[in-house]
């Protein structure tokens, strides 16, 4: 027997192995996952596991490495969040989103941090020598939502798209403010003394950080769609660059001290319309099953990780201190969503809720990022303390929360997220609109978001995809074929009988004919009338119209770990087109 | 910057990117790959590579870690040779394959260690301190012919199905042989005196060492079939499982000192029909598609190390030697395949003529297994001169043989693989022969491969089949929904005419009453009558009814590195099953 030899991968196989076993186990009793968040289900089998190892060896069993969940556990997990991101609900809340995202983690920071010093200073909790700065950096690792417990409980709640997007965005976002408030806390614990200049430079951090990670990710995704130009020949690599592209994008970043998650994000939301156009549809289902797996093991051997190292002796209980902890951050994060979405609500039509605030608030669900932060503490003598405060705060958000957070929504009644897909004809309004607040935009001379998207799809249309795309004829589905030449039909018809001069026959003429007669001074509408006309448009429309003629009938929740959007059989399609046919002849 | 911190992941990923982009950049310039086999540019991008690190450290660049090949590499390499083997061909010529694999690698070890050590006693070559177990120990390790070699070279000429297999199925199944007289003359150096029962037990250890591999292939093969039974809610980690179980039989058969390669071969091919059937269509294509990538990168990587460690000071050069090895590498060689050829053919009407002789001799490429295994030597004198040999040889056999096979294969006129699948009316042919020749197999109480193949397709229908399929409705596709209305159609009009009686219309009951005719005093023909109208086989030939219908148009080999079976869109089909429904309306 020789199991030195193979030891590292064997024991990586048998704790994946084990993983995807417990994975099958919930789901055999349709019940039970229906109830309690698989994440909770997963911390509780690490923590009997943790136990058997604490009884059988008498020592702590082993942590999770810190290492080992940054480098190779998170990024499959935010690479499968940011390739399947819904980009419209995200980049239409983007303020909002950064404005949780830093404001509400900086004020959760400080906030916690100030009120824990607070608590130290009472003489009765023995906690004098805490100094404000160490309470500050606990507060920094404290006050981060967790994009991995925040995905494992939302997707199988189901709320609308608007506070899904909203909280786990900023669980996202907010990893830049909290590497430069971690950092900088942890750098000024072992100064002598800190001066004001570098508060000043930690502020500059921000944006280095989060634009650098940004600036990282788009030069990774732009690299790889470019690539995937040129892999006609050898299909089979294709979603291999999809992956490595991707990793190291995160490492890059990593390596330069920015935030790999906002990189490797910005990477996935940047490459993928390119690569979705070069690759193969078997190349691009792989790289959507394999990505949703990886996550999927990621975020399972995480979970039960969690459990494991919170068995053992690596705590100092101090009552007083961890029930402040959780009480803290409750309230701090319920104050600073109260307070943001005061202001957010100011300045938008569409406001948020009552009950979306509370659910954002109650959403704050922290997770394994906290716990491998708190590990990388230089050592001190209370490190042992914010261990055991980490630890209750995350079993605290995940078990309470985690667990109740369903019921609640069922119970305030929140507004679900729709389970049909978008019609064809919503589709198309949603298109339209957009043109057209785009141009009532540039007449008034407010630069919102639908000018810069118009202008970003010019720039996208005109440059990017001239560089990124493989020029090659797109194979046309049989419904596509069948509807031009129905068309065409249609559009000899109307030739021979002498109509084509008079009425335009096509809605969209109809459309922008109507908006001409209104303002047809303005240059504007005269350009969009030309889109209007443009033949791309025209295909794009077309394009909508065969990948929706099915879709009307499935209903099924867009983003889920488990499921990939999309699953019924192409077999499906056939019969359906042959009963059509059958029928009408 | 923070290189420390990522480096390991980062020149992981950083390998993998060069190697895909290699590939690319060969696949760029069609007629490049047509001409060179694209392991020997890959082996010269990696010597290119090598000089370049030689000559900016001045020092040797790295060599190929053997760990890192046995348990990394070569792995994906041998899962996909024996997910994607064709068992047919592999089963009937298994006997011929194991002669080769066995005897011939013995041969081969024995003939060229002991024309070596005849050299070695020339007094002028100055190799008189080599010993004849060293010899013999490095015959044993140059003797293997490479899967990963003769994949790469075979897999661009086409030859005929059996040879194909019976130089592959060699490669594969020599490692068995490989291991063990390897490690016998390893610790036969190491010992002071051999005794006549190590040499027994070394014997002994063939069947040991290969058959412990087969079973315990077969148990995770089993075991991973099974597991796939129970993920019919959790669709996406379906994939994982294949890879999982292989990789765990591959690592736990080496744990044993089992042969690895021979353990995830069994494993593969004992799962691949029940983990097809119970696993989705889109599982199934990642599976397949993460395979061929996975190998195509690993074997990408593996030429170019091969390249980079060509490189360096870790050579001895002793020109007769090295030539020396390399002649009776090819003579043994083809002496071996003559013998042994000569007995096969005495014993099979079906005969392995003179230029496949002369194919599979000149095929018996030698690749990474032996340069992984002289590394692993232990230190001696000599170990320098065994590495230079054992580089020159690889170096020859890729490029002087692998450049001139397929000018050869043009110029002998070797007999070509098939391009087109066989029709249906070919695929129930040869079903219907398989039942027949077992019927007489059974009649003549010979029980060769037919009488086998029939006991196990009983046993798999009987008893595994009903553990390890899960048992759900299968999506029939809308042509044998159509043929079966029809059948019904048919079956109906025929009972109303009253003819159902008289003559059975069914071309197999036909067939069958024939031969029932012919021998109705024969219990054993009864069963076949029975096996015949059974509605199971008549299913299956309804399933490969469909299943051929469109692939009889498509051409195109069935196996290779870079293409998956069956890229055919199901789009086609439909477009197809309209057109067709429109001509006959």
């Amino acid at each position: 027997l020789d199991y030195q030899h193979v030891q590292v991968p064997f024991e990586i196989t048998l704790w994946i192995m084990l993983a995807s076993l417990a994975k099958i186990g919930f789901h055999l009793y349709n019940k039970l996952p229906s109830v309690v968040p698989e994440s909770c289900l997963l911390i509780f089998v690490g923590l009997i596991m943790g136990g058997i190892i604490y009884s059988l060896n008498d020592k702590s069993p082993p942590v999770m490495d810190s290492d080992i969940f940054f480098l190779y556990l998170l990024p499959p997990i935010v690479l499968d969040a940011g390739y399947f991101m819904p980009s419209r609900p995200f980049f239409e809340n983007i303020g909002t989103i950064l404005l949780y995202a830093v404001v509400g983690t900086i004020w959760n920071v400080f906030g916690i941090g100030f009120s824990l010093y607070g608590i130290c200073q009472v003489k009765a909790f023995q906690l004098q020598d805490v100094s404000l700065l160490h309470n500050l950096l606990f507060g920094s690792l404290i006050a981060a939502v967790d994009p991995v417990a925040v995905l494992a409980v939302f997707e199988e709640i189901h709320v609308n798209e608007k506070l899904h997007i909203l909280v786990f965005g900023e669980s996202l976002l907010n990893d830049a403010v909290t590497v430069v408030l971690y950092k900088l806390f942890r750098s000024f614990c072992e100064m002598p003394a800190i001066k004001s200049v570098d508060v000043f430079a930690g502020v500059g951090k921000f944006f280095v950080v989060g634009l650098g990670g940004v600036l990282v990710g788009l030069i990774f995704g732009m690299t790889a769609a470019f690539t995937t130009r040129f892999t006609k020949d050898i299909r089979v690599i294709e979603p291999l660059f999809v992956f490595l592209y991707s990793y190291l994008s995160y490492l890059t970043a990593e390596m330069f001290h920015l935030s790999g998650i906002v990189a490797i994000i910005a990477c996935a939301m940047g490459m993928k319309r390119y690569v979705e156009a070069n690759i193969s549809l078997k190349s691009h289902t792989t790289v959507k099953y394999f990505m949703k797996m990886w996550s999927s093991v990621s975020d399972t051997l995480i979970f039960i990780f969690l459990g494991v190292s919170t068995i053992g002796e690596n705590h100092e209980w101090n009552g007083p201190y961890i029930c402040f902890t959780v009480i803290f951050c409750l309230i701090w994060r319920a104050l600073g969503v109260l307070v943001l979405t005061f202001f957010v609500n100011r300045f938008h039509v569409n406001t948020i809720t009552g009950k979306d605030q509370f659910i954002i608030a109650y959403g704050g669900l922290r997770g394994a990022i906290c716990f491998s932060l708190v590990f990388l503490l230089p050592d001190f003598r209370r490190k042992k303390l914010f261990i055991a405060a980490t630890t209750v705060v995350i079993l605290f958000t995940v078990f309470v929360q985690g667990m109740t957070i369903r019921p609640l929504v069922d119970l305030l009644a929140v507004k679900r997220k729709r389970e049909s897909a978008p019609t064809v004809g919503e589709q198309i309004h949603i298109r339209f609109l957009d043109h057209l607040l785009a141009g009532i935009e540039d007449i008034s001379g407010h630069w919102g978001q639908y000018y810069w998207k118009d202008k970003l799809e010019y720039f996208n249309s005109k440059y990017l995809q001239k560089i990124l795309l493989r020029e090659y004829d797109q194979p046309k589905s049989s419904i596509v074929l069948l509807y031009e030449k129905l068309e065409r039909k249609h559009a000899i018809e109307l030739a021979e009988a002498g109509q084509l001069g008079h009425a335009p026959s096509h809605p969209f003429l109809l459309c922008a004919g109507l908006l001409c007669s209104n303002n047809d001074r303005t240059a504007i509408t005269d350009k969009k009338l030309e889109d209007t006309l443009n033949p791309d448009v025209l295909e794009n429309i077309q394009e909508i119209l065969a990948r929706n003629l099915y879709r009307i009938r499935r209903t099924g929740p867009a983003y889920n770990r488990h499921t990939l959007p999309g699953e019924t059989e192409p077999v499906e399609h056939a019969k359906e087109i042959l009963i059509l046919r059958h029928k009408s002849l």
